[in-house]
């Protein structure tokens, strides 16, 4: 169960998607992984509602984040399973697990130790904000909602390589 | 600017993505659109955190929002610009705009005129949740967490076709 093209093993724990009566109105879970095998993610703040982080589950990271009550998700930068916090120490505490409509895409609501879920050592990866009607001749400018980290990245994560990608 | 495979025309309003450093601690909007051109948007409601949905938006929709403060996405299902709300009248009004760490992701706080976002008839298109720990030997049962709808679709988009996808 890799995040790859296709799933090659349906997990007993997902319905087959026999109807969009069934997928909307049913009771049982029948996720969609797109063409990659993977789901988008939303985690947000149980008590506060932030969004603090976007990220991706294949079916493998669905099936242990149900089963642990801890986020697991897919990491597009390293290419594998990734348990967040193994290696910040950063681990969210599932509250809540919520999925749409159509089943393809899963909201967590979480508890997070150590209160930050963004690498870059905010608490939210949605730090800065894009003011609305200010267009003007050159490029938007941001303006910072966090303007003090919870951590240092360098001493959280070292040498490891930044998952930014340009 | 369509949602498709390149972006021909950078819109003025955003920056290039010359480094890791300026994505991450700089203040100019510079998104990373996928293959496709879109970005993924979560949209959250405004004064509750309540997530409303997930969707996506092409470089169009991006400037569009911004400029009206009102949100617009790409529709995956109809292949064009979408101005929520134009056809229900369940206007999203954007309160703020949000970008993460590596400006691949949105995230829209907004007001809902008529109160619901989901095509189903729901306040939120994540109306059901997955327990938690409660693997078994079949699919996972999911339960309702709102149980009434806001307003009957049929009214709404009459013979519209239903946007999910098996």
């Amino acid at each position: 169960m890799k995040g790859r093209e296709h799933i090659d093993e349906w997990p007993v724990q997902f319905a087959p998607r026999l109807s969009v009566e069934a997928v909307e109105e049913g009771t049982l879970l029948a996720p969609k992984f797109n063409a990659e095998g993977l789901i988008p993610v939303v985690t947000t703040n149980a008590s506060t509602g932030e969004v603090l982080m976007m990220g991706t589950m294949n079916a493998e990271a669905l099936v242990r984040t149900i089963e642990a009550g801890e986020a697991h998700y897919w990491s597009r930068s390293r290419h594998c399973l990734w348990h967040k916090g193994a290696t910040s120490g950063l681990i969210q505490r599932v509250v809540e697990i919520r999925v749409d409509d159509d089943q393809d895409a899963i909201w967590l609501r979480v508890d997070v130790d150590g209160g930050a879920s963004c690498h870059v050592g905010y608490r939210s990866c949605f730090y800065r904000s894009v003011p609305i009607g200010s267009l003007n001749s050159g490029p938007v400018k941001l303006r910072f909602e966090e303007t003090t980290k919870v951590f240092d990245p360098e001493v959280i994560y070292g040498d490891a390589p930044n998952p930014t990608q340009l």
